[in-house]
């Protein structure tokens, strides 16, 4: 008996259930961009194994100062983590120093993990899921309660896993005042266009009380890579530095991310797929009896579900080798959701077809 | 003016005044093996990119096994990190939190952040690396002061870096009665043949105060890939689990790392190769006069200087970009010792030449 896991994209345990190899499954569980990893990045880590002889440069000045450029900001504003998560780490460790961390509920769950290893205290803000859910239109307003004290965090995810939604920068910004610390988790903000984004990294420059982390996983189709970045004063950033070992990214991350960022055309391509992928997926899953989904402005939709979500899970993976994601780690969801990555137009056609037969 | 780097392999600092690109330089600061990267990794690489669009499996189930059955051990005793230097920031975390914590002196300066990311008191043990470049003999004795309290931690190194001594299990062994936590960097300890390795791997099921790291970069060559692991008591490492993301170790590093468990054939040309070039490099800088190279379990020599060690790494880096690693990281040591990796016999004597010439 293999234990359940808890996270998307563990597939070695649902290939067992769907009685094939993991590479045979069709991922609705993780949240990744189906078009890549693009040609750029394979290049790049192709052309860099010869580097892997040395230890990365500690500072990572090309890596650093590439993505400055691209968020108009000088290098010293931006750190390179293995994955967002590590930084999730640091970040974590601040945010527990306060008297209280606010995180919106359901949330993604590697945020308790990060505020847990430091003893945090923290209080749920909940989302009124059901509501979203019968609304047809993305929401943007975010209500939260007055911290407790002047000393609190807030640890944010914008757009929103699970649900997608969408806040707005301008609903955001008051917070940076009530707030001691604000960390704005923008894993998912690349899979809009940049005129779309509502993302807050504009804003460290005013706010050395904000960081926003973002992740190079998902959009770049890298998760096994482990990249990511936070952006925030660099007081803070070398404070993160003397706390992790000196090498977290590795050489080929790095390479990496310096190609994808030039790579206007993967993102373009992305940005078009996406677009029109995910708004025919929501009508048709908007037709099937018994499901609800809410509108994302991400790459996955949260899908309310008459039928127990693990019930559907078992079903699919057994029939079809289809996983989709059960909402098991979003406790406060229960069993009537499940989550699903928006994939290539005839793939999410086919988990509509098997969706239609178990509903 | 690009500021001075503390840790050896900083090749960019070094190319500028050596007047070359990076990749002209003659490393000999890092101490890497200069056999690898081995073949069996790179294949695994070059196979496991079509993982990357794949989250590591956090178990990371199939490294586990292969490391645990390497030592005798279940795959639960045993933590991959991304690199040992991750797992140091948890052991530091950990020693932290205990009165006081004893280290060697000199010593490996990331041993000094991690301590100091979590508040240590740390307690300095000099070594007397005079005495011991005035000795013909490998020492093998470790004399340590009783703890303060029942409540300190130590942190050692072995063989040990910089000065390569080996210290015996027989005489690590009664520390762990003294002490409440003992970690112990095994990062050098690949380079000795299997029956010749003091290790106390095998001691970490009787004593479960008692963490092991081990590094897979130095021996594999393999440092911009970041792989390193913790044999420890399971309890412990489920903690450490709980602190740190679930994805640490990237895919690559995964795959390389099996990989290179089973390939026996790089083990054996490494002893092979570092038996005859290390007696014979250390033969030769015995020659020089204002040199005393201290005898070395590892692959590399600590070398006492009549000269400061800064300017003849200037010189050599201007004359023929050849690196030595100051020792401006290891304080205590002061201008009058420079650290060498022992590469290629070839190599070895280019330096030699070089140092003949300048002392």
């Amino acid at each position: 008996m293999i234990k359940r896991p808890m996270h998307g994209g563990n597939l070695n345990w649902a290939a067992k259930i769907a009685g094939c190899p993991p590479s045979m499954l069709l991922d609705f569980s993780a949240s990744i961009n189906p078009l890549g990893p693009p040609k750029s990045a394979i290049n790049a880590i192709e052309k860099g194994l010869r580097g892997l002889e040395h230890y990365p440069d500690p500072n990572y000045p090309e890596l650093r100062l590439t993505l400055g450029n691209w968020h108009d900001l000088p290098p010293e504003w931006i750190l390179p983590g293995n994955g967002a998560a590590e930084l999730l780490t640091w970040g974590g460790r601040e945010l527990a120093a306060l008297d209280a961390v606010y995180v919106l509920s359901p949330g993604f769950r590697d945020y308790k993990r990060a505020l847990d290893a430091f003893g945090a205290k923290i209080i749920s803000c909940p989302l009124d899921v059901a509501k979203r859910s019968q609304n047809s239109l993305l929401e943007k307003d975010l209500k939260l309660d007055a911290p407790i004290t002047s000393n609190c965090g807030l640890l944010l995810n914008n757009p929103h896993n699970p649900t997608g939604q969408l806040f707005s920068r301008r609903e955001i910004l008051p917070y940076l005042e009530q707030f001691a610390l604000v960390v704005i988790d923008e894993a998912f903000m690349d899979f809009l266009r940049p005129d779309a984004q509502e993302s807050l990294i504009e804003d460290v420059k005013n706010y050395p009380n904000l960081v926003v982390l973002r992740s190079m996983t998902k959009f770049y189709t890298l998760p096994g890579l482990r990249i990511g970045y936070a952006v925030a004063h660099p007081q803070r950033l070398k404070r993160w530095e003397k706390w992790r070992d000196p090498w977290s990214v590795n050489s080929l991350a790095a390479v990496a991310a310096v190609a994808v960022v030039a790579d206007t055309e993967f993102q373009e391509k992305t940005w078009q797929w996406l677009e029109s992928a995910r708004s025919k997926f929501y009508q048709d899953l908007l037709t099937i009896p018994g499901l609800s989904p809410i509108p994302s402005a991400a790459n996955f939709f949260l899908v309310a579900t008459d039928i127990p979500a693990s019930q559907l899970q078992t079903q699919l993976l057994k029939q079809s080798q289809i996983l989709i994601r059960d909402c098991l780690s979003f406790p406060e969801l229960g069993e009537n959701y499940f989550r699903i990555a928006i994939r290539y137009p005839e793939e999410n056609q086919k988990l509509i077809n098997q969706l239609t037969i178990n509903l």
